[in-house]
Order: structure tokens, then sequence, then C-alpha cells
């Protein structure tokens, strides 16, 4: 099923980390939510992450990064993942290092590797239209530029980042002129009339050798450490990495590291996509993915919902019955030993809830 | 425990029927609220109930009237009650029939027996009151009127229906006016105000003959039905009671048959009462009796609560956790395999959530 036209030397990396505490319950420390399966589709968020790729790129040239306590799971999800393409993460340290990670044993393999960066928790459908926005990507990093993705917008929300967009290169390529951090909602509903901003859907493409240089320019240490483990992993060393030395490296988001500071040197460039796309990064986006309604409620999981004069979410589980009534936007997230209720608009403050509990000593359903 | 001074003919009737539909999923078909501890208090309502009145009446004088679904619960409830005194209906039909087949067996074994219903999921915490005023309604039995309990409200709640006081008869009792159904909060307020306005707590105490007749007045065909079946229980044929004939019977609630027609005809009689008093009729009673609160949220059962912004009630069990972030008055009823979620405004309306629930063939959970 490999698309025979696509670049040889392209290598997919997916950074599989992170808890998503914005989607507790659902999400949990032992049971991140690119594990699960959110969307019910029958496969984890990381296994479509995987398959999606899988459709055009050789298994060999997919790698995956992932903390010590879910690798065993990840491998049990992805059987074929060669096993030296699993890179685990002796502690969390956010996207750069484990981005830099991978890029580093990509550049090992081939010096000449395109890498590109793709989240495990994303949902994308329109696989034709993601693998015909990531050729274009690959072309542009293949000419030496920093590419990211951007989503046309198909709503004024607040939800994601925003990339606003520079110099128009060609129909569907453009400079980055800056990233935006999640707007309001009214800024939202300007950048959405403007036609000017995309949604930054966190994917970065580059030639290997070009991204570990933007990296190197803001955070030098970084790659020097990264380096060492990346040589390591590559001599079959991955279960023993050095721990001490992989939790000495700063902890800093891909988007800081490279994509700001390469967005104000003039250096990124961004390819429109008009592929359907959600970051389940929280329950409002995930309302948005529930595929049956009971009246105007939506509904995620093996759940029976009897709604009156209500809106909203319900996510559950084993077949229980949930009866709203007289609540408008609600959220409600249904687990054995937890239970979520907020609403649409306070669904962005779980991450606040989870705090609470670790401080309150519930631990047990972190 | 008996109060010696109590009317030595004094008979307690506890109608345990009823389903409860307004406190799904807590009360259910199979499991009635009067069987289940709803306070914490360690003992069922019915169970309460019973060492309520068993606190002054030898147990040999208190009738319980429940569904042949219930009985054997009953009875494991409730060990001190005499296996006789135990009154099974074949059917529900309602609160006439109920007590008027106690009111009915009583008479069969005291010509001049004075009856009081008390219904078996009401609270009440200040015994010696409770006993002072039922002693009160007693005497004024004996006279020979028909009694009822009012409260004197403390809110201006819409969750009860009112009595109405006419001539002032004694510091604390007066003639009935009228009942008075469920009014809205507004007007609720102004009973509130006026002072002329009692909670009708739906106990009742008259001689039993007075009481049979009274509902013979309106409901004949009813009372003789119900004298055919009180003497085969008296005859100890009390699990082989006459199906057919008591299906037959009209149902009709008491305050119907006899209350509101015998107020008509200025027959009924009202003790005020100060006793705390709570009809655990919806989750908006109930929620006043949540004794640990989490910031602004109440909670009933063994749940750990975490409350963001939120004011209302949570019941739950099994030590789960539940976080509520930015709702006001919500209404929280978590069980295992049903979960409610209401505003304390709308509590009232879960029995047509039930009804739905029946509709769409969740009968699991019913």
């Amino acid at each position: 099923v490999n698309n025979p036209s696509f670049e040889p030397n392209f290598y997919a990396v997916i950074p599989a980390g992170g808890v998503g505490s914005r989607l507790w319950p659902l999400s949990r420390v032992a049971s991140p939510k690119f594990l699960q399966d959110f969307t019910d589709s029958g496969r984890s968020l990381l296994q479509e992450t995987f398959a999606r790729l899988a459709a055009f790129l050789p298994a060999e040239r997919i790698l995956v990064v992932t903390g010590a306590a879910h690798a065993d799971e990840v491998a049990r999800q992805l059987p074929q993942l060669p096993e030296a393409n699993l890179l685990i993460e002796p502690s969390p340290r956010e996207s750069t290092a484990a981005i830099a990670l991978a890029t580093s044993v990509a550049l090992q393999r081939d010096a000449d590797a395109i890498v590109g960066s793709f989240a495990a928790d994303h949902v994308i459908i329109d696989q034709a239209g993601f693998e015909s926005v990531v050729s274009v990507a690959a072309e542009q990093a293949q000419l030496g530029h920093i590419v990211a993705i951007g989503i046309e917008p198909t709503s004024a929300t607040s939800a994601y980042g925003y990339i606003k967009c520079g110099e128009t290169l060609s129909e569907s390529v453009c400079r980055v002129q800056s990233f935006v951090e999640k707007p309001s909602q009214a800024v939202a509903a300007e950048y959405l009339a403007s036609g000017a901003y995309l949604w930054n859907a966190g994917m970065f493409i580059a030639r290997a050798e070009r991204l570990i240089g933007a990296i190197e320019l803001t955070e030098p240490e970084l790659v020097r450490a990264v380096e060492k483990l990346a040589a390591a992993l590559s001599a079959g060393q991955h279960q023993a990495a050095d721990t001490e030395l992989w939790s000495s490296i700063k902890k800093v988001a891909i988007d800081y590291s490279v994509a700001e500071p390469a967005a104000a040197r003039g250096e990124m460039r961004v390819v429109r996509a008009s592929f359907d796309w959600t970051d389940v990064g929280d329950f409002a986006s995930l309302s948005d993915l529930g595929d049956q309604t009971f009246d105007q409620v939506r509904t995620l999981g093996d759940v029976r919902v009897v709604s009156l004069d209500s809106t909203g979410l319900v996510v559950g589980s084993g077949g229980k019955v949930v009866v709203i009534s007289g609540l408008d936007d609600v959220v409600v997230v249904d687990t054995p030993d937890a239970l979520l209720i907020t609403t649409r608009e306070k669904a962005q403050t779980t991450k606040d809830a989870v705090a609470n509990l670790r401080e309150m000593g519930h631990d047990d359903v972190l």
C-alpha cells in the first residue's frame, strides 16, 4: 500500500507522550489518551496515526517515541513496528527532546532523511487529502525549508493555535508570518473572517539535518545529549539509555525551540490543508467527534443517553444509562471509578481539577 | 421504651408502597427508596420510620402494608414486626386501599382502635417533638375528628403540599380550611409570609371506625372489598388474599378520598407541629439531608467530590470520585448502572425521564 511516488528518504516520527490531563478521567497517567479508542473506531488514536502513515510509508521508516511506562503497550498495539523503531524515553522531556531523538536516529540511518512529526492523538479521516499535503510538505522540506501544516479553519474555535500566513509562494504554500497561541473566541472569529490564518496542526516536516541544526540554534546542549542517546539507541542499547543524561535535558516544546524562532527568521513555510483534522485535546474538541445524537446531546462510547431540554456531550461505557435534564452545553464523562461533569466552556479547566485531585490525595484515579 | 401515657388503642399504619420514581436512579422498582438507607443513618427509611413508632408503641400495634414484591425484604428489615402485622397487597392500589386495609385489620382487633398513618419515607430527627404531636392528634382523634399533621414551614418550598388553617381551636389545633397542592415558589413565599399555611406531612389520625366511614362516603365499593380482604387476612390467609378482588379496587390517594372531602365538610382538624420533617420525595428535598459539604456541593453516600465554581448535590457510592466544574444547583446521582444529572429546579421532572426510559426499553435500570 506504500505510495511509490513518495520520497524514499521520508521518516515519520510519532511522539507518543503526555498524560492528556485535560481529558481526565478518560485519559489517565497509566492509560493516556493515545493508547485508547477515543473515536469508537475500534483502534486507539496511536493505532490510527500509525495506520495513516503506514498507508504510504514502510514501517521501517516510522519511528515512535514513548515513555518507559507505556513502551510495552505501544509495542503490543503496533506489532508491525520494528523493535528498533520504538524509541523509549527514560523520562518525559517534552516534544523537542522526543522529536530531536527520533530525528537523530533517522539521520544516522540516512544522511538525507526528511522527517515529519505527527502527534499520536490527532484524528483525520481524509487519508488522500492528508497524504497529498504531506507530499507537498516533503517536497518543500527537500528544498531545505522547515514546513508546518496549516488547516483551513472551518469554525472560529479558540481550542487551537493559529498560523498567520505571510508571503504566498504557490497555490498551497506560503511563508509563515507568525504562530499565534490559542485566541479568544472573538479573536478567532476575526481570524476566520480574515482568511489569513490557519489552524496549527502541530505537524512539522524538514530535512533531518536542517531540523537538528534549527534546534541547535536555540538548544545546543539538548542536541548534544540527544545525539549521544541516539547513538546508544542505534547501537542496540534502547533499553539501557543513559537515564541521568536524559533527565538533564531541558523540557521545551518544539513550538518554542524551533517553530517560532524559525518563523521569526522567515525560515518557516506552511502548506495549506483542507483535510478534516481534530486535535483531541479536550472535551470541547472531543464533542465534535460524537457520532450518535440523542436529541441535542452527542454521545461517545457504549452509553445509553436520555436527555430532556439539554445539550452537550456524554461519554460513557458499559451500556450505562445516563439521564440529563435541564442542562445546556454540559460535558459528562463517566468511567467506573471517576466521573467528570462540566460545561463545554469550562472543559479546558479539567487540568486544574486533576491538580486538585492530586492535592487531595485521590491518586488512585489520576 | 413505650410511652405509658400513650393511648392503648392507638395503631400505627405504615404504607410502604410506591416506587419513588422521582428518586430514580436511587429508587428502583426492585429496590424502592423506603427499603434503602437514604440518609447515611445505617438504617433504611422504613426501619427509621418503624423505630420512630416503636419508641412509643408496642410492635403488635404497628401495621405495615407493602407489595408482594417487597414483603420478604420488609420482613427481613423489621424482625420485630409480628408476621400478622405485615399486610401484603397483591398489587399496588394507592394509599386509600392500603390505609383502609390496615384500618380494617385494626378495627377487627379493637373496635375502639385509633389509627395513624405514617409514610415509610419521611425523615424526622426530633423524636420527642414527633411523639408529642402524635399524642395531641390521637386525643383529637379520640374526640371523633379526622386529624392531619401540619408542619410549620421553615422555607418557601414548592416541593410540598400545604394545609390552610381555618378556625383556631386551641394553641396547637385548628380546623382545616383546605388542602392546597404543591404551589409555585412565588405562591409558597406568600404562604410562608401569611403564617396561615402548614406543610401537609401526609399523616392522618382518626378513630378506625370514623376513618372507614369517611372512606365509605366517597368509595363504598373500595371499603366493601377491603373489609373482605381484611377478614381473610385476620383469618391467617395473608399469603393468599383474593388477588382478583384486590385488583378491582380503585386506585385513589387518601388525600382525595378522605382528606379533601372531609375538609370541605369542615370535619378535618390539623395539629401544628414544629418538629423537623423531610419528605424524601425528590432530590430537591434530599439535598437538604446531605451531611458533608465540599465547598458548595453537598454529598450523600460514599463519594469523593471535588468541585470548582459549583453548587448542588452529589449522591454516589463505592468511593467514586466526582469532579464538578462550573455548574450551579446541579443534582448528580451516580449508581453503577445509571446516572442522573439535572438541576435542583428540574429535580421534579425525573419522573418524566423514568417514563422515557420505559418507552425506550431500558427496563433493566427501572
